[in-house]
């Protein structure tokens, strides 16, 4: 396996600093000393901290591709899907990139579109799962998949944003359930 | 009307640049020269930044009891109290100073206090509200109370962190009627 490059462990770094700090909280020099390489060669490879937020975005966002597979896993009802999906959700008092990203950065055009692209993926990740759950009358269908889908996103990145608040997984456990619930066809 | 003191001015300036800008982005001079005071009038006044951030939230706190005092209406029936404190969310691209803050504050000990009592209340407020839905039998109850205001709270949070990505109020018009479907009892 081929060393890290500097680029790769500035990422990576990156990652960690702006997940666990937040993004106007850190600074380069955070960055560059958490990743142990000199801060010249930060300026060799991005031309800015915002072209390494955006990697950065991205980097976590193809990181995250397993827990979104769920909603696909074809062996499984929507249902379950959903469910497998939401406990995937292992967040700590850091939250979650994207939620942070969006506080912080979501007036930021190139942040923006960005953003709003992962944000599109995601809905429609669990928008054809819903559908399939409509189909075979497992899941409400008073909704369209889409609204559904963009309701459960909205409310996860919310209950993410609460369990920053909290001691232990209540937060995460309680919002599976009733969102469950709120799903299953009555 | 008495002048609005030093101190005043610049709560008010950090309310509107803390939650317009981010607490992070925003700095103590920013603060000061959008109140049009002297840097050394801040310091008389707040020992830190983050006394002022303190002082702010529960600014921002109080200034939003008007809209918690809609889930106290008794004229009204309790599912439309919800619906009337959901209309009141008029937010913009700036979000919710409350979200916003337990984005990038949530680690920081006093301010963790704070937002806990925060939505402790807010939750509380709902609470109420859902009990009696649940007692005149328009609210559904296979969840407690405290359940279904904690994910109401949580949820709402999550839809105004998504409203800052948006260009219009959709997200929130979805949310609201999402919401007030999943709560009507069957």
């Amino acid at each position: 396996m081929p060393r890290p490059s500097h680029k790769d462990k500035i990422i990576d770094a990156g990652l960690a600093v702006f997940h666990e700090f937040g993004y106007h909280a850190s600074g380069v020099q955070t960055v560059v000393d958490h990743a142990g390489v000199p801060k010249g060669s930060f300026y060799n490879h991005f031309k800015s901290k915002d072209e390494l937020g955006l990697e950065v975005l991205n980097a976590y966002w193809r990181q995250s591709e397993d827990m979104r597979a769920a909603l696909r896993a074809s062996d499984k009802s929507p249902l379950d899907r959903i469910d497998d999906h939401l406990a995937s959700f292992n967040v700590t008092r850091s939250g979650c990139l994207v939620g942070n990203f969006t506080s912080e950065m979501a007036n930021e055009p190139q942040f923006r579109v960005a953003l709003r692209e992962v944000y599109a993926s995601w809905i429609a990740d669990f928008e054809a799962c819903i559908a399939e759950g409509q189909n075979d009358g497992s899941i409400r269908n008073d909704e369209t998949p889409k609204a559904l889908a963009a309701f459960i996103v909205t409310a996860l990145e919310g209950s993410v944003l609460k369990r920053k608040l909290e001691d232990d997984e209540q937060t995460m456990v309680s919002f599976r359930k009733t969102m469950l619930l709120f799903l299953r066809a009555g």
